[in-house]
């Protein structure tokens, strides 16, 4: 499947979304009833009773895609206007997996605070709020900020979204494998918002070894040069205190996990324990190419839809956000997030092999799954 | 043509919009081009020639229908959440008559500062600004501001809109009835932002009885109450000096336009020279009912899709959006709405009759005719 440059471009002319009406309006009493004199009977009566604009307006079911531009894929601060096709992309897919309208929302500022209050003041527009491709460790701060001023859903997603599909694909590759997921050795490179998220739901799942490494080498509590977020994953991963490197870390480790943008050296690979896992999913670039991975790692996945085993995110967040707004729900919470992983791992069934550790993202039924799990893990 | 209630409610149901995607994301190959790995080379070739965001975004075509719910038809300040319905109807309008995409931004403050700040903030997601149901004088802070923000069309429909269709409904109805426009007697019920902008263009063409009321009367000179926007009117309309309320206009007045919330009694419309002119374009309610205001005037027109003549702006708007975007346009000129206004008298031709002095809302030949006059007044 070679995809031709041309063919990349010619597709993005114009842009991927368009937004259409609910029911035409080609007559006067059509416009009778969507725009004057009948709209003003619908204002005044939300007017009246707040709670009637989840009704009758599309709000309440509308996902903000919202980014600044400052970490897009693996490009790095390209900028707001730069981000939009990707914005568009996420559009498309919440509606086509999803199921939910959502429009992108690109900021020309990188400043938290700003940040923060331009969403405030944007509340009515929307029902819920994806975050994308925000730095890290920006991110962190204006997420969780954005969620206390928000009664809605919201997410980051490259934090989360990644972190619930490789949970599903750890699982999937654990089964496979016939391993014990709790008693792999786990090595993550990138300590951004990926990196973060996943050590934090695998430490949630229980899996006790987990070694984080930054571009300057392995988290560990002996370094001084930490964020405070690296510094506080220091104190829960590493449990060998591991000093030093990406040639330190996966010596002997059972799953390689790259969240970052930087390639890794075939002879590191080649240092992990037998049969093991690869996760290489950096984007567009993976960290390893997935040919070289295999020669070493029983189980080998990328970001990729060109690739078997794609980790993409899309696994996640259309059902994710589709469920929590089912739900009614005012906040995702950690155990629909886990609940969403569980969906995903449990779509793949009796076809679960080397090759299929996690669903296609073309698999109609992912979005469905996660959305009831999601729904129904907000509920309890 | 009656409309039930509950046809209007449930019409409203889940809102009025949906967003697509320009092509279907049901095969691995769709996803790597819209999305992983394929966007990727979008955005790094935005990245790289920013000019580049107009062709492959939909940023470059979208217009922001944008509110604070400060003054939504004739309901008054009933917030951001509860004006949604009708910017979802004009962003339903703008894409049935003006073959537009737009989304509605419901702002949820009233403070000029931090909505023009705002639209700064969000500039790379839209590429026009439609300002909507804004309350006056804001409105023309706040319009003068944007405009000057930001590079791309900007045009608060509630004065401009309005405006232009009335200079189109007034050269209709004169040509009727026969009468030079230029000689006529006018009076404008309402100094809010639709009335400034209706005096305005009308000024600007040349008509030179123009009599404008606020809620306190008559404005002129003599009056210390007003704020500038309408002082600065007082010296430019008014001919006769006059003083006093409603009654002392309309006194042999060749026209009303009412253009506020407020009720008009039968007997001061009785008051008008014979054969002359009422726009009761209040909405829902106009200031008189047309089928009283037609015992004394030759000419009646209301903004109401349910009565003949209506006085609409989406006569205007998607059209005149349509043009400025088509020619690259960066601001929206007053010699583009008099194109326009001459584009929609002109669509009428040879249909011109006293119950036809505009176009129907409905009719597909006004967009077009509108954008391509506007367009063309922009390259000039």
């Amino acid at each position: 499947m070679v995809v031709e440059d041309h063919e990349i471009f010619e597709a993005h002319e114009g842009g991927k979304l368009s937004v259409g009406m609910s029911s035409p309006l080609d007559t006067q009493r059509a416009l009778s009833i969507a725009y004057t004199p009948g709209v003003a009977k619908v204002s005044r009566a939300i007017a009246t009773d707040k709670t009637l604009a989840a009704r009758y307006t599309w709000a309440h079911r509308l996902v903000a895609v919202v980014s600044d531009g400052s970490a897009v894929l693996g490009l790095g601060d390209i900028g707001a206007a730069a981000s939009l096709p990707v914005m568009e992309g996420k559009s498309a897919l919440f509606k086509a997996f999803g199921g939910l309208d959502s429009i992108p929302i690109v900021l020309d500022t990188n400043d938290p605070d700003e940040i923060v209050e331009t969403l405030i003041r944007l509340r009515p527009t929307f029902g819920a709020v994806n975050l994308e491709d925000i730095s890290a460790p920006r991110c962190f701060e204006i997420e969780k900020r954005v969620i206390e001023a928000l009664d809605c859903p919201v997410m980051h997603d490259d934090q989360h979204g990644t972190a619930i599909v490789v949970l599903a694909a750890l699982h999937g590759a654990a089964t496979v494998l016939q391993r014990d997921m709790h008693t792999l050795k786990i090595v993550i490179s990138g300590a951004g918002a990926a990196g973060i998220a996943c050590a934090n739901i695998l430490l949630a799942k229980g899996i006790g070894d987990i070694t984080v490494l930054d571009s300057k080498g392995i988290l560990s509590s002996a370094r001084s040069d930490l964020n405070p977020f690296k510094a506080e994953l220091a104190t829960r991963s590493n449990p060998r205190g591991l000093h030093g490197g990406l040639a330190e870390a996966l010596d002997g480790a059972d799953v390689f996990m790259g969240v970052s943008a930087g390639l890794v050296p075939e002879e590191l690979i080649a240092t992990m324990a037998p049969g093991g896992i690869v996760f290489a999913m950096s984007n567009p670039d993976p960290e390893i190419h997935p040919d070289v991975a295999r020669k070493y790692a029983a189980v080998v996945a990328t970001g990729r839809s060109d690739f078997p085993n794609q980790i993409n995110n899309v696994l996640a967040f259309p059902g994710v956000f589709r469920g929590a707004l089912d739900a009614g729900a005012r906040r995702i919470t950690e155990k629909m997030k886990v609940a969403a992983a569980e969906a995903i791992f449990s779509v793949v069934g009796d076809d679960l092999a080397v090759d299929h550790i996690v669903p296609s993202a073309l698999d109609p039924r992912v979005g469905p799954a996660v959305a009831a799990a999601v729904a129904a893990a907000s509920e309890d």
